[in-house]
C-alpha cells in the first residue's frame, strides 16, 4: 500500500472516531487500534491528531470555496445558482459524512489553521449573500430578508451530514432536486 | 436567595460552560468557580453534573412536546400550524440559547434519561410529520417529499441557537414572521 493511500485511510478512520467520541476524547492510540496497527506506525504517515483534523477540515472547506467560485462566476440565473449550491453541499456531504461532522463540530479545535478556516467560511457566506442580493436586484427571487434566507438555506445544507446517512437509498441527484424544490419554492401550494 | 433560584443560577452557568467547552470537559469545580462559590456548596443544590444536564435538556424537550400538543390539536390550517411551530422554536430558543446548545450537542451524554429524551424527540418529529401529511391530504400545502420538507424546516429551527445570539436587535416576533415567510414560501418570486 502506498503512503498516500495509508494516509487517506488514517484520515477516514480518524474522522469516524471524531464523530463517535468527539475530537478531544480521541487519541492517536485509538486511531491506531481502530486500524489494527501500532501507534508508532501512524507517525510514519502523519505527525499529530491536529494534522489529521486540519487535513479533514481544510480540504473540505477548500472544496466548498472552489465550488462557490465556479457557481458565482457562472452565466446562470439566481435560481440556477442556488440549485448549484444545494448540489455542491449534497455531493460533498454524500462523499464524506464523517468529515462533514468534523467540519461542523470540531473546527474550533483547529490551531494555526483556525483563522484560515474561518476566513474561508466567512468568504463562502459572503459570496452566497451576494448571489441572493443580486437575485433580488434582478427580481429573480423574492424580496425577503436576505439574512433570514441565507441562514435558513445554509442551516439546512449544513445539517445534511446528520441526515444523509439515514437516507442511503436516495441518490445525491434525487436528493439535490427535492431539496432544491423545497428550499426554493417552500411548502406553500 | 432561595434554593430554587440558586439552582436555576447553577443550571444557567453550567449551560454556558457546556456550550463553551463541551459537556465532557466541564467539571463541577468549573461551575462553582464560575459562580464564585465553593464546589461543596454546589452539592447543597444539585447532586451531579448529570443532574444539571438532565434538568437543562428534559425541561426544554418537554416544553417542545407540550407546545406541539397544543399546535397539533388546534383548529387551524396547516400553514398556521407550521407558523406556530416556527414561533415555538424561536421563543424557546430566544429565552435559552445556551440550553438549546446543550440540547443539540450534549444529549448523547444523558444517562438514564437518554431514552426518554429520544422518545420525546421522535414523538415531536412524528407529530410534525403528521401535520405536513394532513396538509398535503387537505391540499393546503404542496405535494413535495414530506421527509425533505420535515428535514429542511427542522434543520433550520434546530440551528436557531447558533444564529439568534448574533441577531440581538431582532425581536422574536419579527424573526418568527420572516422565518415563517421564507420556510413556507421559499425564495422564488
Amino acid at each position: 500500500m502506498k503512503p498516500e493511500t495509508r494516509k487517506e485511510e488514517i484520515i477516514k478512520t480518524a474522522a469516524k472516531l471524531f464523530k463517535e467520541k468527539g475530537y478531544s476524547a480521541v487519541t492517536m492510540r485509538d486511531i491506531a487500534t481502530a486500524m489494527g496497527i501500532k501507534a508508532a506506525s501512524l507517525y510514519n504517515h502523519i505527525s499529530s491528531k491536529q494534522e489529521i483534523l486540519k487535513d479533514i477540515i481544510i480540504s473540505l472547506a477548500e472544496a466548498f470555496t472552489q465550488g462557490m467560485q465556479q457557481i458565482k462566476t457562472a452565466e446562470s440565473s439566481t435560481i440556477q445558482k442556488v440549485e448549484a449550491v444545494v448540489k455542491l453541499h449534497v455531493e460533498i456531504t454524500a462523499q464524506n459524512t464523517y468529515g462533514m461532522a468534523s467540519l461542523n463540530n470540531d473546527w474550533m479545535h483547529l490551531e494555526e489553521k483556525r483563522d484560515y478556516y474561518l476566513s474561508l467560511r466567512s468568504g463562502y457566506e459572503s459570496d452566497f449573500r451576494s448571489i441572493l442580493l443580486e437575485g433580488i436586484k434582478r427580481k429573480e427571487i423574492t424580496n425577503s430578508n436576505v439574512e433570514v434566507m441565507l441562514f435558513s438555506i445554509l442551516s439546512t445544507l449544513r445539517s445534511l451530514y446528520l441526515w444523509i446517512p439515514k437516507k442511503e437509498d436516495v441518490t445525491p441527484d434525487t436528493l439535490s432536486k427535492s431539496l432544491s424544490t423545497v428550499l426554493i419554492n417552500g411548502i406553500n401550494k
